[in-house]
């Protein structure tokens, strides 16, 4: 290679692009990153209109397409979702301290509404514990259910519809960036905390305990246990214990042959089933055992009127409707991106969004409390060869029937079978193999998992879920505040410039100094990077002391550097001033698009000079060896 | 170039490094990034410990080395300090609503402390205006100063113990990063605030005005002074124009005339001596015009007594401590160093806020409150050829005789000279310049900074203040959020791949899709890119279709990445699943030592396959024309 400047490479100094244009790529970035309007381009009117229509209705799109071949795979699904949506409806209206005809009429109307909007084609609509538990647990905090159930469950309509608001708006406002900050260790640890703290809870039912806490934390729940210890119903313990080895033992069969799946799925309807006839046959409430008691027939009545807005308790419903708002999405998009990723579609996340949150809506106009795509529900659908949303379709109709005919028979349903049910799912949920996968591959990440299981089974939920994110976020802004610099040396026989700790056989050239630079140079680094770059430095003085060369030139290289604020363009021109004082130039190699554009803007390119800035570091060596020698000479 | 695989350059799998190692690696780069005490390493074990107490008393250090030749310059230096600290003791003091004598007590004892603990050589110790309103603001939301001084005062002592434990315990903890969050454009932004909110303050004194507002904000502040038309005084007003005429007259002439700073850095002693001798031959109280009232004699009495932990009010000083420090901090390692970058020499950010912490703290005992180094002060302690922080300790003599002989005289001072140099110090705080630059060139951050100025302006100064942070670590978490990706292209007649939006003359290969992606992929970005990558295919499809020939490999640039986390992890093999049901294979280039050894260690790299890991871009290519070329035939 010759050292002439002509055969060097050009740097591209065309004028920055204008505001605008940057604005509108970024803001395409942040909101629009999978350009979802992509196939409207270049079509005609009426074709644009369709397809607008097929884009926010979804089942306009497959409907047309329907066929009764379709159907058979959607109908076996959905009966098998209606067999599993009848005994969570009903435990888990139970762990949100509403009636349980709550929890079956919240799997008539959202079912349907997300049929109608939804992408997803293996999310079955449901009632979740987590969501139940939270909400249970913010409205007592204004309100007692067991003191004023109506005002209760006014409360829990009005935070449902929140919930749908605030997820509807992230929708359209394609705020799914918020959900994505929920990342899956904190979701892993969220899960497992409350899986405890419900499976804890579930005594209550299972010993049959009539007085208990409101708290949700470990040692509340497990102190008013202990104190109530004369209220225990060794009754009510062995069938509890009974229905939970054999849920268990379902679930067991289900993991060791995934074929009979259904086996796991219809076993909480055969202990519901079982559990009424032994209550109806032994006169069970006669034995201490309690029973869930009348359920009226019809399906959801109109609970607009119940709406409460009364500016006394709307902290309440706003802050159970905000925080359950972002875990259901998650819960619910998350889980529709994996199965559609298995089956190699796409979800978009912000479609989900606006269909989750509308299903909320309508679900608070008609008496349904809040719902998402629960991963058990969803995973047994999916198992059992849903084909569309059809099968939401099929389960809401297997409801409809089931308000309209059998509602009566399931008030003889024991209270501990629906804890027996809840623990055995909520037993499920504790991912311990994740945790472990986690420990042994990114302490920080278990860290994160491990803050929200511990805050959440010893604080409570919302301070566990945020101190969780907080630490995700920290970590985030860690990264920031502390980019990656690393030395780059020579590799042997080539011309290739790598990390001489990755690849330790890799050598500098006398004289010059080559740095890596991570992303961004934002203000909450740039005194970083100048401490850094000086004790690289240092360091490399050190070195060369005992070797007897000087340092003349150091080489930036800022390939990787995507982003630049005014505040890092300031301490590029710093770190020249203190370097050159130095008697080192500076030289920068490779800035990427954005950051040149900045150092052109601000004119510090001029400062830096055009004639020390390369576009590889050949060049750079290159023309540094040239002036080397020339003034050697 | 041969397509024979020996010819390729090999990635390094050697075995990641281990936990202990990398903590240990990652907690140095967060907490000792300066590496301070390298020059601890290799030296005998007296040797080390007389080195330590150099490094922790930078006095031991400088002391014994000096001469009568650098006193010379730091007396100079330290009696023009000296001149401006009295007049602006006194002013801020009322600021703070606090007694004058005790912003005379405050340029005592802080600056000795700063002298022995301190190591910028310019710094110039002293009461800065923002924190003196911002105390005064806060611990008025719980006493009033008119009501009950002794509790008041004792309040503000209290707050800055606070202060001096949040400046020690965060230098001792190395949290100086916290401080690097505080960037330039916030700065700027609500240094101009509170300039507009104290100058708007200042009008009290202008007009003479017995009755006025505890808030701060611009609404409020107007309100009170056209309410109170009524006690106008027009030759307070009249004075008051006089001297801030005379005031900014010096500031214009320091601007034309650098050399002649001493002009505007003795101004305001003139400003009080003229408007002493003019209030007492005048007998200007009878004329309106008030005076400061009486001042007695003798040096710092001790305040140990007066600290109060009552906890009805001590939600107030932690509060104002919390919050001072942090400005003081930002403010007096900002302007620490700058200098030390003019001099080419280093201050070490965390070793600052030890010495400002300490001097806080004793200065709450000695009837000091918050002090820091302000910029003004510096500035002329820097102009006036200050060599060492023994400056400071000629200041605090100085401030001593004038405490012990000369305060009486001080009393006849008019409150409107008082006003006139708050005003006039605060219109050189509005850095109109900094904010056009900022407008010019980077929008976002113009927003940091606009947001902290109104939010200052027109909300209050703690809430304008955290608005700002707030946004500056939105921008940073939305880096984290959407990282850069580009598609990259080969330069005619180079080797070199660059982005094809820089360089419109690159062009790719057929076949080969090649992204460079964006550092970092972690939780919160893992969507984003599995959704760009898809988007990035899909573009390319609709490209090469009018081509004819689809994409067979997709390969990823890692290059600039420099840290992954586990969702990072199963992003890329979902990636990886969804291109290979496309029929695409996916071929990482140059995996940087974090990202490899993350990929090893979840064994994700079997998963990707070695023979899918480049080092380089050509090595990648030669092997996928290869292949193309085997399967063509």
């Amino acid at each position: 290679m010759t050292s002439s400047t002509e055969s060097w490479h050009r740097v591209n100094y065309a004028t920055p692009r204008s505001f605008g244009t940057t604005l509108k790529a970024n803001l395409k970035e942040t909101f629009f990153p999978d350009d979802p309007f992509h196939q409207f381009k270049n079509e005609p009117v009426s074709c644009r209109f369709l397809k607008w229509t097929q884009y926010f209705v979804p089942i306009s799109e497959w409907l047309p397409k329907y066929s009764f071949e379709l159907f058979k795979y959607d109908l076996l699904a959905g009966i098998t979702i209606a067999s599993l949506a009848i005994p969570q409806g009903i435990s888990y209206a139970k762990l949100a301290n509403i009636p349980p005809i709550i929890g079956l009429y919240s799997s008539f109307v959202p079912p349907l509404i997300y049929a109608v909007f939804g992408s997803s084609k293996h999310l079955a609509v449901g009632t979740v514990a987590a969501c139940s538990l939270l909400i249970a647990a913010t409205i007592e905090e204004k309100v007692s259910a067991n003191d004023n159930m109506p005002l209760y469950l006014s409360l829990v309509f009005t935070a449902t519809l929140f919930a749908g608001l605030v997820q509807t708006s992230l929708g359209l406002l394609r705020l799914g960036i918020l959900v994505d900050f929920l990342s899956h260790s904190t979701i892993t640890g969220f899960m497992g905390g409350t899986a405890i703290i419900i499976c804890l809870q579930q005594l209550k039912g299972m010993l049959g305990l009539k007085h208990f806490t409101t708290h949700t934390d470990v040692v509340s729940v497990l102190r008013a246990i202990f104190q109530n210890r004369k209220e225990w119903k060794w009754e009510s313990a062995v069938v509890g214990i009974i229905f939970l080895i054999f849920l268990q033992f379902t679930r067991f069969v289900k993991n060791k042959k995934p074929k009979l799946f259904w086996v796991s799925a219809i076993a909480p309807m055969v202990t519901i089933i079982v559990g009424c006839l032994f209550a109806y046959f032994s006169h069970a409430d006669k034995h201490d055992i309690q029973i869930v008691g009348h359920l009226s027939k019809g399906i959801n009545p109109s609970s607009i009127h119940l709406l409460n807005f009364d500016p006394t308790y709307i902290s309440a419903p706003i802050k159970a409707g905000v925080i359950t708002a972002m875990i259901s999405l998650a819960e619910g998009i998350a889980i529709g991106r994996s199965f559609a990723i298995i089956r190699n579609e796409q979800i978009d996340g912000n479609k989900e969004m606006i269909a989750i949150g509308l299903m909320n809506i309508f679900g608070s106009f008609a008496s349904c409390y809040l719902t998402t795509g629960p991963f058990s529900r969803t995973a047994v659908n999916f198992n059992a060869g849903c084909k569309t949303a059809m099968s939401n379709v099929v389960m809401s109709i297997c409801m409809m029937l089931t308000l309209l005919f059998l509602a009566p028979l399931f008030s003889y349903t024991p209270l501990v079978s629906l804890s027996a049910i809840i623990m055995s799912a909520m037993l499920g949920l504790i991912d311990y193999d994740k945790a472990y996968h986690l420990f042994k591959t990114d302490k920080f990440d278990f860290c994160i998992c491990m803050t929200a299981f511990f805050g959440v089974s010893l604080i409570s939920m919302d301070i566990g879920l945020m101190l969780s994110v907080g630490l995700a976020l920290i970590r985030a802004l860690l990264y920031v505040a502390r980019p990656t610099t690393c030395k780059l040396g020579n590799i042997p026989e080539t011309a290739l410039y790598r990390d001489v700790e990755q690849y330790p056989g890799a050598h500098g050239n006398p004289g010059i100094l080559i740095l890596k630079l991570g992303s961004p140079i934002y203000f909450a680094n740039c005194n970083y990077i100048r401490e850094r770059i000086l004790r690289w430095i240092r360091d490399e003085h050190s070195l060369s002391n005992s070797k007897g060369n000087e340092i003349e030139y150091l080489l930036l290289e800022l390939g990787g550097i995507t982003s630049i604020d005014i505040t890092g363009v300031e301490t590029l021109l710093e770190i020249r001033r203190c370097v050159e004082a130095k008697g080192i130039m500076m030289i920068l190699v490779n800035p990427r698009l954005g950051v040149l554009e900045k150092l052109m803007v601000t004119k510090s390119i001029d400062t830096v000079g055009k004639e020390y800035v390369f576009l590889t570091i050949e060049d750079a060596i290159d023309a540094c060896k040239f002036s080397l020698k020339c003034s050697d000479q």
